[in-house]
C-alpha cells in the first residue's frame, strides 16, 4: 500500500511567522491548512493555498477551535450544532481561497483540540463529519488511525484516511501519548524514521484492532523538520513504500 | 423594469441579537447575509442561510472589514491585497453554509465602510471586483449606483447591480448624505415609498449620468422595518414595478 | 445581617445592546461590570463605570473567559497561570476605568463557566483568589456562597461576599440546577422574592453546612429584571433586612 | 543633559514569539509593554512585567489599536472617544500587571499608526493625553520629539519625553522618513550609533523648532537588534552622555 505524507501549513498570523512551509512543502504530497480560527489569517491562507498549489501538493482544510491565543489546543465547551457551524465557515474560507486559485480542495483534518477530542468522543466526532459530508461527499476525511472521527467517517459514506504520527509514541490502545508525559515526541531522526516505516507497513493496534495507516503527519515548525522529512522519505523509499497523494489510491 | 428588494441579514453574534430577519424575510428578493467579521457568527450564517433558503430569497455574501465593535462601519487602512483576501475569506465561509443548504450563491455586497470607500475608491474598488471574479464569475457585485465599485465591475465583465436606498437622502452628485447631517435617514413610510418609487423608475444621477437602479436596499434593524418594507412593495405594486429577484433579469 | 444586591452590568458590545443598565442602577448597592472578554467593550466600560459611579453603586470587576461569541459561558480548558493572567488584565483594565472616574474598586466576581468551575475546582478557585489578591488585597471576592471559591479567598486571607441567587432553584448540596433542567429559573416575582428573602435570611445549605448569604445577585437581562428588583427590595424592607452596600458591612 | 533608552517589548502573542526581550533588558531604560490589542496577550504581559522589574526597567505601557492582524499598524478611523476608552483601557490592564509586580508604572508609548497619527493630528493627540492624563498625572507621555502629540501633553500639564529614532532617517521637517522610502531604516550599526549622539547631543529640528530629544528608541525584533543596543551604549558614554531612566530626570 502507499502512504501520503502530510504537514500542517499556513499557521503564520499577521506579523508572526510560523513553520517554514515552502522548505517543507517538497517532502510532501498533503498540506492541512489553517484557516483563521486557531492559526493563519486571510493573507496568509491565500499565500499558502498559491504555494501548495504550485508545489502540486493536495490541499486540504485544516479547522479549528476559534482560539488564537491557545493555538486551539485547548478544549472549549461548544455545543455540537455550533462546532459544526464553526467547521463548515472554516471549510468554507478555504474553499474560497483554493476555488480562487484553480485546485481542489482534497481533504479535511481537524486541529489541536478539536482532533484529539474527536478522537476519543463519538458525539463530537459524529458532528464534525456531518459537518464535512454537508458541505461535500467527495472530501477526505482525515483522523488519528482507528479513532472514533474515522468510525464517524465511514459511518456516514465519507473517505476517510487513517494517520499515523512518525515522531509521536503511542499509548498500548493505539492513542498518541500525552505532550505532557516524557518521551511522548521523538526526537531522533532515525527513530522518526523507524516508526514511519512501522506505522506504514503495519499500521497501528486501536483498541486492540489493527488499523491500517494511510497518510503520515510531520511537523514543520521545529527545526529538525526538514531532517526528519528527509529521513522518513529515505526510509520509506529504502523499503519499497511507494508516497502518493492520498486521493490517488484511497478507495 | 423590474426592481430587486435587498436587505442585510444575519447581524446577530454569539448572545447579541439584531435585526428581525425571519419577519423581514418575506418582503424580500434578495439577502446580504454578514459573514463573521463585522458581524454575523457561524451558527448565526448557518440559520439565516436556512431561513433565506426556506422563504425562496437569493442569498448574497455580505463581506465587511474585520471589525466586530465597530460594525465594519469605521475605515482600516487595509493593504489591497489583504483587503481582496478578507474578501475571498469571507465569500468562501458563506458560500460554504450556502452549499450545505444546496442553494446557490448569487450575489456580493460590500458592508459598511467597505462599501462606501469602493464607492469613491477606484482601485479599492478594483481590488473588491477582483476578489469577487477570481472566486466566480457568476456572482452579481451589489454596489451604489453609478460609483467606483460598479465601474469596476463591469470593467472586469462581472454582472452588476445598482443599488438605490429609499430611506436615504441622496447628495447632488449621487453620493449618499453622510448620516452625521441632519435629515440624512427619512423617517415617514410614505418618503420612503416615494423614494423608492423615484429610484425604481427613473434611476439616480451620478456624476450627472443617468443610472437605473435595479435592487432597493430596505434596512432590517429598526423599528419600523416592517412598515417601510410593506410601504414600498404597495407602492411599487401601485406604479406598476415588478419585484423580482435580481438574477432573474440582470443580463 | 443586611444584605447586598448585586447585578451584572455592561454586557453591550460595539453596536450590540444588552440589558438596562441605567433602570437598573438605583435598585442596586454593586454593580458587577464585564471587562470585555466575554461582553463588553472599552467604550461600554467608560460609561457603565460613569452611571454606576453617578448612581453611588459599589463598582466590582466582572472577568470572564476570552469568549465573547460564548458570552463567557463555555468551558475553556486554559492552565491555571494564564487564567491567573487573563484575571489580572481584567481587573487592571476595569481598575483604569474606575481610577479614571475618581471612585474606588470594591469587588470582584467571576463571570459564567470560569465562576461555576471555580466553584467546585479548588485549583482554578485558588487561582482566582491568588490573581485577586496579587492586586490588591482590599477586594472583596464574590463567589457561590460556600462554595471553593469562597473557601480559597478565606484561606488567601481574602475578604469574601457569599453570594445568592433569589431567581435559581437550588440542588440539595447548595450548587444552582442547572439551566438545562426544568424549574431552574424561577419565573413569579413572588417566589423570586419569597427566595430572597429566604437567603437573606437563613443563608444557604452547602455541603450540608449553613452558608450565610451577603449579597444577593439579581439578573438585569430579562424582561422582568425591574419587577423583580423592585420586589425583592420591598420584600426585604417588609421583613426588616436592610439592603447595604457589601464593603459597608463585611468584615 | 542625560538621555533614556527604550525598547517596545512583549510583542509575542500565544504560540507566536517576537523579539528577544531578556538578551536587550540589560541594555535599556525603559521598556514599552503591548497591552494585548496590537501584539501582547495577558501570559506575555505578566511574563514582560516580571523580566523588566527583575532588571530595574522602568515600565511603560504601550497602547495599540485593536489590530492583532495588522500589529496596530493600520490607520483605523475610530472615534476619539473611543480612542480614549480603548486607551485608559491598555493602561489600566498593563497596569495591573504592574501593581501585582510591585513596582510603579512610569510612562505611556502609543504605539504604531496610533503613535504616528497622534504626531500630526492635534484633535487624536488631545484625546490620547487626556486619557493618560484621565488615569494618572504622574505618568510620563512619550512621543515623536516636537510633535502634536507632546504639544497636547505639555498642554494639559502632563510630564513629556521627546523621543528620537537612532535607526531612523528623518525628513527635514522632523517627522520620520516613511518605511515605504529607501533609506528610511538604517542598517549599519556605526550610522545608528553616530545618529544616536547626534540626537542625544544636538537634538532634532522639528517644524524648524530645536527640540531636544529626551529618550531614544531601539528596535529589538530585527536580528542586529543587541549589537545595535552596544555600540549606541558605547557611542553615548564614550561622548559623555549620560544614559538614565526617563523619570530620573525629566522635570
Amino acid at each position: 500500500m502507499p502512504v501520503d505524507i502530510n504537514c500542517d501549513m499556513g499557521e503564520s498570523f499577521g506579523r508572526y511567522k510560523l513553520g517554514q512551509d515552502a522548505a517543507i512543502l517538497p517532502h510532501l504530497t498533503s498540506a492541512n491548512i489553517a484557516c483563521g480560527f486557531h492559526a493563519g489569517d486571510p493573507t496568509v491562507m491565500a499565500e499558502t493555498v498559491r504555494l501548495a498549489a504550485a508545489a502540486g501538493v493536495g490541499i486540504g482544510a485544516h479547522p479549528g477551535y476559534p482560539d488564537l491565543q491557545g493555538f486551539g489546543r485547548r478544549n472549549m465547551d461548544i455545543a455540537l450544532d455550533e462546532v459544526g457551524a464553526l467547521v463548515t465557515y472554516q471549510l468554507g474560507a478555504l474553499a474560497g481561497f483554493v476555488k480562487a486559485a484553480g485546485v481542489p480542495l482534497i481533504h479535511v483534518k481537524p486541529h489541536g483540540a478539536l482532533y484529539n477530542t474527536a478522537a476519543g468522543d463519538p458525539r463530537l466526532a459524529r458532528a464534525l463529519a456531518q459537518a464535512v459530508g454537508g458541505f461535500s461527499r467527495e472530501l477526505i476525511l482525515v483522523g488519528l488511525a482507528g479513532s472514533a472521527l474515522i468510525a464517524a467517517g465511514i459511518e456516514l459514506g465519507l473517505r476517510v484516511a487513517n494517520e499515523g504520527f512518525p515522531d509521536r509514541a503511542y499509548n498500548p490502545d493505539g492513542t498518541l501519548r500525552s505532550r505532557r508525559e516524557p518521551g511522548a515526541v521523538l526526537e531522533s531522526p532515525e527513530a522518526v524514521a523507524a516508526n514511519a516505516i512501522r506505522l506504514a507497513t503495519q499500521g497501528v493496534s486501536f483498541a486492540d484492532r489493527r488499523v491500517p495507516v494511510q497518510t503520515l503527519c510531520l511537523h514543520g515548525d521545529n527545526q529538525g523538520a526538514l531532517v526528519f522529512a528527509q529521513k522518513v522519505r529515505q526510509a520509506l523509499a529504502a523499503h519499497g513504500v511507494q508516497v502518493l497523494a492520498m486521493d490517488k489510491f484511497l478507495p
